[in-house]
């Protein structure tokens, strides 16, 4: 049974709630914090089950700064798997000219992209610059104009990055517990009358506990203040106390490919081209069709980003399990056709392993937020990009905590927290979308 | 069984799609145009369920232009039951002090607003202006400091406004059917390959048909475009194609108090202070809550605005009849406390009847949107207040459908479509928020 009362109560140990938490005690010593999770362990929830990549490439200056200082920091860290492979977008000539004014801009701000020539690329071996061919045409595969390689760009392990923070947190005295789902946020008046069924419309009303399960049984938890950082979730706690929780879920399936050792595609594990050590991150000028590379693992994920026509889920889902299940069909119908394209020796293995996980998405500008109304802080919103932007996230969580008009990110950058919030939200859209 | 072939289908035939349709109609006088809803006849969904006031004193520059023509058209109609009662907020000193600025850039903005002293709302019979006792401290109920009253605001017929948009649509030959609950909006691809399971993620999606209960039967109208006008269930018909309804919907309920002839309260519905005529719609400086007077009918009509604390509803609700429920108790516990400080013979009167309907709420900044993805156009989002700007975004829906950057508002005001989208979003949140 947990139970207790706490100055600050976290939910959620994926990437952003861990981050935060640390973040918070940090600011906060003496305060009595809580960080829960229903899963066995920090980071084991939608933070697992992504792709788990990171870059600094966007054309949104918030992104950029987000993005940035968390990879700087995450770049001081041993023991997080963190490999700098780089990413290199294979751009279709569309692409390209879409992408002109965007690259000149991402390189004055000061992020480090080279461009290079389809000559350049046929360094990198099996992949077709020009596919041909009946396939080719029904599913309408560009050819290679150019490739876009983002230095800053690359992999890391998501649950040893969120047990860094969790770590870091226990540390500082923080209170960690697992295996605790929280059904239910309850909120009541901030002059509590004793009478039943508060908050009348006539009083201030605030969040007082949690209802939480663990363990087979219910238990309250009260606290000061709430933190929640449910990724997909999050609209499912906030809902029934009158704040939207701004997310929509999104699947995505990844696929494992197995290079036994020999094979064909087990060469192209271990090619450097263009980046000395190791194969770049690929994306391909088609659905952002992407194949990562883990040579330690000799094995490639597959998957590609759906567009107009899959569906948003409104959470909690009717059918979790299938959420969470990929579907070989898809990989076939969907995914090969167009690997078949690029990279044909790739295209002949079947999956070995297939997952799906839940994207958040903010669907307004496709930004994250972070915004407190009373004593609850929400973050999230990161429609993909939670871990890249992670740290930055948790200082400004810390930062709204503590009523702080800025927050100061790694690196020493300054971020207006009200920016992020919906309130006053100022943000620039994403533009480099492809 | 409904079937057949259009060039354009309108989703729900409440305000918002009965406007749309016909100004589509107007426009594209040779287009095939279907408008449908479930109920028995237009307006009958929360557009029937509604407060049907209007107003036209906001300070966010979008809802002022929206409001302002779309009541400026209304005006010119006969038969729609409207009556500028005019609205009288009676504010408190906070209030007062909170809405100096904008009830200034208001009437700059041509808005027209008179104020009353305290002394000049006393011309009001049964009327407290200094609240004072037990009750008064608990619900912490402030003295009225002054009164704003908007000239232009007042109540119409809801359900007559919307049968004017479906005549006139009608009467330019345009389709209409009701009892017909669109279960499905179906995708598939623009060049279709008949291989089942279209669309891929390599083919370019859009909306094909819709599946329609109509007769206790299941049938499919194909249409080369669609209008989503759906309120509250914008989300349900749009996140299965990937497209974010963005709303979110909360229960408001509405309570009738009968004046009995001769009763104190009677003679309180034929006065006309301040206003020749009518008493205005009174907005008390608690919960915003509210009392309407509809003297034809002797009776009043009383609600209040949640605050924080009540839930969204992610829609399809789980149980749908209980958000159309009200609840006497929600009354006696919230509202009667609030009447009783301000207008003590009215909350001596038990309601006679009582109603609750769906705000469907863009929670971004609660301005309405209107936005196309391929061929979808989604309008909505107006947060209570669609009927008030409904002539408006149904020109807005038909520049949008028409790939108009402008559209002409009644009156010759012109309004760039695209700031009411999402990709290109700029509107001015609402800040006159009591």
């Amino acid at each position: 049974l947990l139970s207790g009362d706490y100055d600050l109560v976290v939910i959620g140990a994926g990437i952003l709630g861990a981050s935060s938490a640390y973040h918070l005690k940090k600011n906060n010593p003496s305060k009595k914090i809580l960080l829960l999770d229903r899963n066995p362990a920090a980071g084991q929830g939608n933070t697992a089950r992504s792709n788990a990549m990171f870059r600094d490439t966007f054309s949104s200056k918030d992104n950029q700064i987000l993005a940035k200082s968390s990879i700087s920091y995450y770049s001081t860290l041993e023991n997080i798997g963190l490999v700098k492979t780089g990413y290199l977008w294979l751009l279709s000539d569309d692409q390209s000219k879409k992408s002109e004014a965007i690259l000149n801009s991402m390189q004055k701000n000061g992020i480090r992209i080279s461009r290079f020539s389809k000559i350049e690329l046929s360094a990198i071996p099996q992949l077709v610059i020009s596919p041909q061919g009946e396939e080719a045409d029904l599913i309408n595969a560009p050819q290679i104009h150019e490739g876009c390689f983002g230095h800053d760009c690359g992999r890391l392990e998501p649950d040893r990055l969120t047990n860094h923070y969790v770590e870091k947190f226990s540390n500082l005295g923080g209170n960690v517990a697992y295996n605790a789902e929280v059904k239910k946020l309850v909120i009541g008046s901030k002059k509590d009358l004793g009478l039943g069924g508060e908050p009348f419309v006539w009083q201030e009303a605030e969040a007082k506990s949690i209802t939480v399960l663990h363990g087979g049984s219910l238990g309250t938890i009260n606290s000061k203040a709430f933190v929640i950082a449910c990724g997909a979730w999050t609209n499912e706690l906030l809902e029934p106390i009158g704040i939207d929780g701004h997310v929509k879920a999104k699947k995505r399936q990844l696929f494992k490919l197995r290079a036994e050792k020999g094979s064909k595609i087990s060469s192209l594990l271990s090619v450097s081209p263009i980046h000395s050590g190791n194969l770049p991150f690929l994306i391909l000028p088609k659905s952002a069709c992407f194949v990562k590379a883990i040579p330690q693992n000799a094995e490639f994920w597959i998957g590609c980003d759906a567009e107009w026509g899959e569906p948003f889920i409104n959470m909690p889902s009717k059918d979790i399990d299938l959420e969470y299940r990929a579907s070989s069909e898809y990989y076939s119908l969907n995914i090969r056709p167009i690997l078949n394209q690029y990279l044909p020796d790739l295209s002949s293995v079947v999956p070995s392993q297939m997952w799906a996980g839940l994207y958040s998405y903010n669907t307004v500008d496709y930004i994250p937020f972070a915004f407190q109304e009373g004593n609850v802080i929400a973050v999230g919103g990161d429609s993909g990009s939670g871990i890249m932007k992670g740290d930055s996230l948790g200082r400004i969580v810390a930062s709204l905590y503590s009523g702080q008009d800025e927050s100061e990110l790694y690196g020493g950058t300054y971020y207006k927290t009200s920016k992020i919030g919906f309130t006053k939200r100022q943000v620039e859209r994403e533009e480099w979308v492809l």
